[in-house]
């Protein structure tokens, strides 16, 4: 079996990363004093086994009805590790569409599962086969916003999806803090919506490794009798619910970053590249003349690390991160330079 | 399924645990220091992947010929869960002794597994059945020291199991840094032999959830593959490895807590008690006259948290862990005020 290879993770820091769509912003600094006053809390206790301080400040700050909703995960990479073990048995299915991302294709292999592709229009929107209920179908995966493209299916659309299929459909939001809607709402009319949300992309704490799910009371019920007793540590714990607490942080983050966002799309319009319109902090760009690998490279020898893409059947492309302002102008100048050599 | 239920975990804080084994002492002051460090460290980014700065300090502790050697996880927990689902397919079968650590069955339930007990026999050693290899048997699990009775295998004779066996044998030494022996060096010689380790009970960090596999390298590398990409974070590997760096604090809490054991066990045994002689940071007794739960009750209402358990086909009995002396002494006074009563 193949072992899901995560972006490259330079060691030293010589390298600037735009290619794992890191914040480039320290997180709160509610966060950093959390974790600095747990520190000399009672290390030596099991923490709460699940993350309850958490899941109430969690279910505060999006509207949900109580912490029942919600699932604390080591990461949620955790999350869909557990989503995989709670409905997909060995030899049973899961679907995910593609391009996109390609860890619940690894989940499914450590699963001994099967997993199909259905591919994306060219517009990023989703065929019919994505909705359709097949009975060794377990799962369905959906990030949205998507990886690599950075597009989203509107909640509407979403909500029709899973009502046409016969098992959970799980909405990987990741990266829904930098769109304009997300799909909490569905999960309080459908119990077969599953919305999956990660620390490390908005709230900048890829460090910690934090994650949680949002599904009825009864679903989680039964997905924590599968998680490992204690799978939350308690300087985690303190840090996320600190995270969650930090609204006006949250939409400063939000609005400085969506707007070089938008203005690294519009240099690399003017640059040539099919520009995928982002909904993510990370821009999806394809130069018809380019030659996408070269300029990966030249940005690697100018210190910027950006995300060479290729996938199978689709073609390839280059996935760059919102880093701040003076990284993103930097980068597009290597890329620039490139573009003129040629 | 049932899920597994881990010893009771009062809210508040008004009773004194001597339930789940965890370490009434702080941990060492550098754990608290490392993790105040990383909490300005850059946890916008992702940590490194294998942890590789504790697996580094883990190996130097161990003696081991180098970091390849160690698998760090979010927990001892974790890492039983990625054996189980490394070697332990649907419907494959794992072995544990009996009575022990019940978590080993949960974890096949969870993988749709299938588990068989052997007793062991009424002086705590194997039987030849425990030995014996089956075509089935995909995994054998023994905690040594074991838990609820704190005795021990001896190394030669855990060598001369996994001889026997054709399948891995686990060797969970979640208690061993109390013990007089241990089965590192096994390791070296046998593929087959693979210890786990916690930071939870030792080094009192159950709080930040750290735990390790000692295998050979190759054991390691294919077992990397199912882990979760990034499953610990930044601030945990900072507090390990700072823990398994303070050897000299590590030696001092072994004297200072096995010599707590010893007098407790004989207090104990004066008040007429079988107690098994441990070699773990908790005392197995069983009281010929006693109602077992009746004492657990008394010591609750006395603020005094301990373990009753109650083993199918064995029996039950008070697992009490090991506090400070003033806890143990409070504790053992409302048993004797118990005993007297009666």
């Amino acid at each position: 079996m193949q072992a899901y290879t995560p972006g490259e993770q330079p060691r030293g820091g010589e390298l600037i990363k735009l290619n794992t769509n890191e914040n480039p912003f320290p997180p709160p600094p509610a966060v950093v004093k959390a974790i600095c006053d747990a520190a000399s809390g009672p290390l030596n206790r099991y923490p709460n086994p699940m993350a309850q301080s958490f899941r109430v400040a969690a279910a505060e700050a999006l509207g949900l009805p109580g912490p029942e909703w919600i699932l604390a995960g080591n990461g949620s990479d955790e999350i869909l590790t557990i989503l995989v073990r709670g409905f997909v048995g060995e030899g049973e299915c899961l679907r995910l569409p593609h391009p996109s991302y390609i860890l619940y294709r690894t989940l499914a292999d450590i699963q001994g599962a099967k997993w199909e592709q259905v591919s994306f229009e060219t517009d990023w929107s989703l065929p019919a086969a994505f909705s359709q209920s097949d009975e060794k179908l377990r799962l369905v995966l959906l990030p949205n916003p998507n990886s690599p493209s950075g597009t989203t299916i509107a909640p509407s659309e979403v909500e029709r999806i899973a009502n046409s299929l016969d098992c959970p459909l799980v909405v990987d939001e990741a990266y829904v803090d930098f769109a304009n809607d997300n799909c909490v709402d569905l999960v309080k009319r459908n119990e077969r919506v599953l919305v999956t949300r990660t620390l490390s992309k908005s709230y900048a704490l890829a460090g910690i490794r934090f994650g949680y799910l949002v599904a009825q009371p009864h679903v989680i019920a039964e997905l924590a009798k599968i998680k490992d007793s204690y799978n939350c540590d308690m300087i985690s714990i303190a840090a996320a619910t600190a995270a969650v607490q930090s609204k006006d942080w949250l939409a400063g983050i939000r609005t400085t970053m969506n707007a070089t966002r938008e203005r690294m799309s519009l240099r690399l319009s003017q640059l040539g590249f099919h520009v995928t319109p982002s909904q993510a902090n990370f821009v999806w760009c394809q130069h018809p003349d380019g030659n996408h690998q070269a300029i990966y490279e030249h940005c690697k020898a100018g210190g910027y690390l950006i995300r060479y893409m290729t996938y199978h059947g689709y073609g390839d492309g280059l996935r760059i991160s919102v880093g701040t302002d003076d990284q993103v102008d930097a980068c597009l100048q290597l890329i620039q330079q490139w573009l003129q050599a040629q």
